[in-house]
């Protein structure tokens, strides 16, 4: 460990993408629902609108003052209603809300549940997402992630990049921003945590994105870290 | 389980002194602080009054907007530092915020990490207290409390018996008030929380108090459980 992380005592991890594999999971759920409801359609593509345009295109409505502050089921909700209508499906609220539960069952990437533990030996290991609390804690519970604290832009009141959603998440902690290490799969984010104060790790997870979108990994060189996974995070941390 | 409880999927705790006994930890620091310092002082009193004087009634002075609304560590600090003076004790401040911090150093009660492990296996298990998120989450490291959401006043904006403590925390863990179900040593924390809609459980603490200020631990008629530990409480919900 370089003597410049030797402050850190809190890690935050972005979780949609960095921490499970949204793409694959919801995929699933996805197909089986167009399979029972007779529609050919692709699952893969549909999931990559209901994240693109329903989420990160929601969170910005958000921003803009378009839309009101709301959580992020809500925000799936609102786009899994306008995707289901263009494909001209009509289903029964009850199936709907559950489909839209799909992203309370993600999957962890394989180093994620082990490497969150060796990490959790010397940091404290705690979410930053701008998902809702419960559908963190549901997800976590699903997919045996230890997290010590359940942080999310529900409590700090500012979807990230904002920066005050990083600030109240140190203050929260307990901690300074220089002892916060932000963690994620996504360059932005964590550009937005150091100009706060954070130290960043950068994760690339090049499964994540799938073939529609694809996305430059090139790691930006002001990171504090980049690692493979988790584990290899965990021992370039001597944890 | 009685068909009444049948729709709770969440139990939130009060932590001090429902989960951990915080009278012993902290008069054992207290005594060796005091000895260090070669100042003869009864150590139970000065936690006593500590905890009175300091955390209750500080919050007591925030409800009533005589204090800015602050953390329980803050809050401690506050009082200490009144106590040290009245004991004429003068202290690096390093060694003063050091034993200002015994407080996220609390034993859990001997059935507390099985009895919430268990618990845990069928319900969601979250905090809500009004100490501060980092004191809670070093807490829960120290002694093994397995969480998996870390609520506090100071994440719901009020504390504790305030009703918004206990709907903003419902809301946080994506339930009606009606499917959460408060937890705690404290008949008048209940209280509050079934005025809100929550169900209750009481699981009273007679080693709690200590000698000098004795509470009355017969249980109000209304509660929907009342257990004698947290493996009492999972047994009387099938866990």
């Amino acid at each position: 460990m370089t003597s410049d992380l030797s402050n850190v005592r809190a890690l935050t991890f972005d979780v949609f993408g960095t921490v499970v594999d949204w793409r694959s999971s919801v995929s699933a759920e996805v197909a089986a629902f167009l399979k029972r409801h007779g529609v050919e359609a692709d699952a893969g593509m549909f999931t990559d609108r209901w994240r693109r345009e329903g989420y990160a295109g929601g969170m910005r409505l958000v921003r803009d003052g378009e839309l009101p502050f709301q959580t992020a089921d809500q925000l799936h909700l609102r786009m899994l209603k306008i995707l289901l209508e263009e494909l001209s499906i009509e289903a029964e609220e009850a199936e709907v809300e559950e489909l839209n539960r799909a992203w309370h069952r993600l999957h962890p990437w394989i180093d994620s549940p082990g490497g969150l533990q060796r990490l959790r030996s010397r940091f404290v290991v705690s979410t930053l997402s701008n998902g809702n609390v419960d559908l963190l804690v549901n997800m976590a519970r699903f997919g045996g992630l230890p997290w010590d604290c359940v942080l999310s832009a529900q409590i700090t009141g500012a979807f990230k990049p904002e920066p005050q959603c990083y600030q109240r998440a140190a203050e929260l902690l307990g901690c300074q921003s220089h002892e916060v290490m932000m963690v994620a799969a996504h360059q932005g984010d964590l550009l937005a945590a150091a100009e706060t104060g954070m130290r960043t790790a950068f994760v690339p997870r090049p499964d994540e994105a799938g073939p529609n979108f694809p996305v430059d990994l090139t790691p930006d060189p002001s990171f504090d870290i980049v690692a493979t996974d988790f584990h290899d995070m965990a021992a370039q941390l001597d944890c």
